[in-house]
């Protein structure tokens, strides 16, 4: 893909040691994009960051730093998003400390696909890991992209799951996205980068420590709409994670188990503050507002006529539109008009666009 | 103890068939006490039931009934207990559908300390028998008292959780008082019957019915704070007492398990529509407004100073005295007045009468 000529510009900001997002997002908001907030003379900058952190801003080591991830952006399949980019997750947007800008490899798309995250113990029980990866695989069935960490246990299994399903998975890294940790799923990065998609917010080459892992947990539960946990001990990270999500307004699910086991402690604390009680993938749909799983799509095509050329194909027309517009046009309700655009997501005939709105995909002449 | 002069009008209309517990609600609210529904004429009952119960109900097979129920009555420890009875619970006359009269045999004081209603499967799992007995005895040990329906499985464990505690059992029967339903719990209706309380609305000799376990179950959650649900499946017995407690008002508490477990699902289905989930008798202590467990009242004790005339008998007078009179005169708070008048009644210094109010006990001159 061709450069975009600001990225290095918003890398230039988010590699400088000292100036954290909070400090760049008051920057762009007090002086326009990067290419501008850079133009300004350092006296200009004095008061948001400390004179080391506006030293380190024009430093050689910045400079190599942000030509190592122009390198790597230029690879196949390789991302750098910013606040500025049109595929900038919406969701992510609403949370209180967005990221400047991310890395991905693999699908970005999956990024603007409805998506749960599921999460839980590294030193799961066998039951707990088969429970992760049934309800990753109903889920992704069902049309959501299964959002985890990489960790071993209940995130590696969601991860299967996820890969399972039409709906895939993301793995949110703790580490720079040139890194797996821990090595032993580097097997399964490997497929996730494929099939998947992999997303980091740290600088290529951050090694992991422990304190980078509750800050990447914001991400879990930010691009996605809801959190389930699997199996969770008290204080444990999954449980950060699951408080994220409460405060960003996500849905929070807990599967039970017995009162005896150290590790359902986690998900009863939960659900004695609010968290939903499931039991099954069901349990989750049904409560996930907004979104329709694929059995309401299909059983809607069903009833259109197998076949037939869907109807609000016909009523999309070739520019953006949203759903509001959709429904007087076909006179369908929300409801069939947000399934019948899931399925010709997945069908590959419209993309969904950033701000809720949809476009037709056309086939290339000749095809 | 004396028969009451009235007791054999309460029995006569309580026995005739065709007279149910609302039908006899009626006639009492517009004719006043069983003697005075009874000394009318009988055109002026013509329009509160069919002809056929207003002809049973001065039967000679009414009159035998009567008299066996009298009979049964004047032997120690045996009691029935009518609407117009001072010893009849407070919490029972809140429900829509209290019986008339109903049998006791036992501690009748038991029906006015705090209850907690702990019910489930009859086909309970090892580990489920194990946690009713648990949750039972640290309850009963926390002072309140354990009331459930003499079943097999979680039912009898309960029961034999309650007797290990201070705060005993209480067993609502579905058969007559009489009887022993199901047979294998013989030895345990004995051990309550001494150490606890049986209690049923049905007349002598009724036998079991199934229909008539339904209602048993409203009493068991009527005379009690809460309901407790161990293990249960969906669609059962206990999903049935839950209910009735919840529509009388009660808390109501299910213990979480396995999702795979059949047993679990009645639980887990009471926890989605609002029942609190609960780990151990903490969570249920906590839970229960208004009860304020025995260790509260010890430390209350301990610091007052051991051994010491407790200052809230002094403040009691003679006279029955309620909650907020009892503040005011000692200038305690209401968690710390309840909690000594809990510590003074289990001591069998005072006892609670209806209405909220306490009284001292007197010790016999001489003694």
């Amino acid at each position: 893909m061709t450069p975009d000529p600001g990225l290095a510009s918003w890398l230039q900001l988010a590699l400088t040691p000292g100036l954290g997002p909070s400090t760049i997002r008051k920057l762009l908001r007090d002086f326009g994009l990067p290419q501008a907030v850079l133009s300004r003379r350092r006296s200009q900058l004095a008061g948001y960051a400390s004179p080391a952190a506006l030293d380190a801003l024009d430093s050689a080591s910045v400079r190599e730093a942000v030509e190592r991830a122009l390198s790597w952006a230029a690879q196949p399949q390789h991302f750098i998003v910013t606040l500025a980019d049109p595929s900038y997750p919406p969701l992510l947007l609403e949370i209180t400390d967005p990221p400047p800008l991310f890395y991905a490899h693999g699908r970005l798309e999956l990024l603007q696909r409805p998506g749960l995250a599921i999460v839980g113990s590294r030193n799961a029980t066998v039951q707990g890991e088969r429970n992760a990866e049934e309800f990753a695989k109903a889920l992704s069935g069902a049309g959501l992209t299964i959002v985890s960490g990489l960790a071993l246990g209940i995130d590696a299994a969601a991860h299967r799951g996820g890969l399972a399903g039409q709906g895939s998975t993301i793995a949110v890294l703790g580490t720079g996205i040139d890194l797996v940790y821990p090595q032993r799923n580097s097997a399964l990065a490997a497929q996730i980068a494929e099939h998947g998609l992999l997303v980091s917010e740290f600088a290529l080459g951050t090694p992991a420590a422990a304190h980078n892992f509750p800050r990447r947990n914001r991400l879990i539960s930010g691009v996605a709409r809801g959190c389930l946990v699997i199996e969770a001990a008290v204080a444990s990270g999954s449980l950060i994670t699951a408080r994220s999500a409460a405060d960003q307004g996500r849905e929070v699910f807990a599967v039970p188990g017995s009162i005896h086991s150290p590790l359902s402690k986690g998900c009863h604390a939960l659900i004695k503050s609010g968290a939903k009680l499931v039991e099954s993938a069901d349990d989750v749909l049904s409560e996930l507002s907004g979104f329709h799983p694929l059995a309401a799509a299909n059983a809607l095509t069903a009833q259109a006529g197998a076949g037939e050329a869907p109807g609000l194909l016909a009523h999309m027309g070739h520019d953006p539109v949203d759903v509001d517009a959709l429904c007087a046009r076909a006179g369908l309700s929300a409801e069939q008009v947000s399934s019948e655009l899931l399925r010709l997501e997945l069908d590959g005939r419209i993309t969904a666009l950033p701000g809720g709105l949809f476009q037709r995909l056309e086939k290339a002449r000749g095809a």
